[in-house]
């Protein structure tokens, strides 16, 4: 799977794609990330890419023209199924919207900054506007690592243990049973008893419980 | 304000604090931000930070050695006001949690990974938990960097112009209305004429309208 990432700080994603599952995805050649410097496709001397906005007010807006150079060029080299763009007041990202995702071929992710994007941008060539959530962030950036790290995990083959991405909190309808490792007891703290019994059935039954009351308390919006 | 985030994988987190709004809050000694490597806090000689979870299955468990060492000696070292693990399960970050964590002084942010971190660690340590959607990651990085980002922006100084973050989606009850900037008309795709007409009573007036009327139609829930 692939992506092209469209962005006025192309430097600001390199540690994140460089690491982790992310890093490892493309090491195995089961995802492509490609970052773009929006500046680089702005016909402007000074390589600018935002202008003073029309009705006035505070903050600059990205102008149209780099981001449809650039786009405009990706299309030209290959089929894109999404073109997305990260903002606030996009449908909100869910584990759901990640499955489905996980099974395009070619995504365009646009971050955008200062005050905003020419609305031009999103009526012309944006084909899904996706929020990670009800906040407000300093560009598109983070969100746009944080829907290709959520995708790009469900992708077979990525993850060591495929059961892992499985039994993840959102994927069934509970969040997961609390977790327990070595040691048993750590300065009076000790792991429950039953965690340590080796029967199976007991253990599974107590997780689901756990799971339930967890989920009960914590988010009942789940269980409707 | 400072933040210690404390991680397994510090190296993701580099670019992300090094541009932009974070690195410009630094710069301006507005905000600190140490993001410390777990595993130098490990007594185990591979310097191992995970383990098997007690009861079976996939996936590993980080330990509570590690984060117990790191998360004693910061508190030796100065109060902090919370100590927050970012998890799906726990309450969802919004503008409010936003606003006010960045009235703090002093947070410890826990990154966890793989399977999750012992419940211990959450029982003993932790003040709050914090999600930033339903949806599921490689790790807490990425959503550490987000709420950072979100609280950074909002502390006074931070951003140039200090009205851009009070119009923003999110800290009214409406989301933003469209915004353009030049050119007028783009291959035929032209501003609305009232952003021309220099009235800045209609202008304002269509704004209030466009951000109620995309309010409506994309975020009811935002209207109660």
């Amino acid at each position: 799977m692939r992506f092209d990432i469209i962005t006025v700080l192309p430097g600001l994603l390199e540690s994140p794609f460089a690491h982790s599952i992310l890093q490892r995805a493309q090491s195995k050649g089961l995802s492509e990330i490609i970052v773009h410097n929006l500046r680089d496709y702005s016909n402007h001397k000074q390589k600018s890419v935002d202008d003073y906005q029309y009705g006035g007010g505070s903050g600059m807006v990205m102008t149209i023209e780099p981001f449809a150079n650039c786009i405009e060029k990706l299309k030209s080299e290959r089929e894109y199924d999404e073109v997305i763009f990260m903002t606030p007041d996009g449908e909100t990202l869910n584990q759901t919207m990640a499955n489905e995702l996980s099974g395009k071929k070619n995504i365009i992710i646009l971050c955008g900054h200062y005050k905003g994007i020419d609305q031009r941008i999103r009526d012309i060539f944006v084909t899904r506007e996706i929020s990670i959530g009800d906040f407000v962030l300093s560009g598109g950036e983070l969100p746009a690592a944080v829907l290709v790290d959520s995708i790009v995990r469900l992708l077979p083959g990525v993850l060591n243990d495929e059961t892992s991405a499985l039994s993840d909190s959102f994927q069934g309808e509970l969040l997961d049973a609390p977790v327990y490792t070595r040691p048993a007891d750590w300065k009076g703290h000790k792991v429950p008893d039953i965690l340590l019994s080796g029967n199976e059935a007991k253990i599974n039954e107590w997780r689901h419980d756990q799971a339930l009351e967890r989920t009960q308390k914590r988010r009942p919006d789940l269980l409707k």
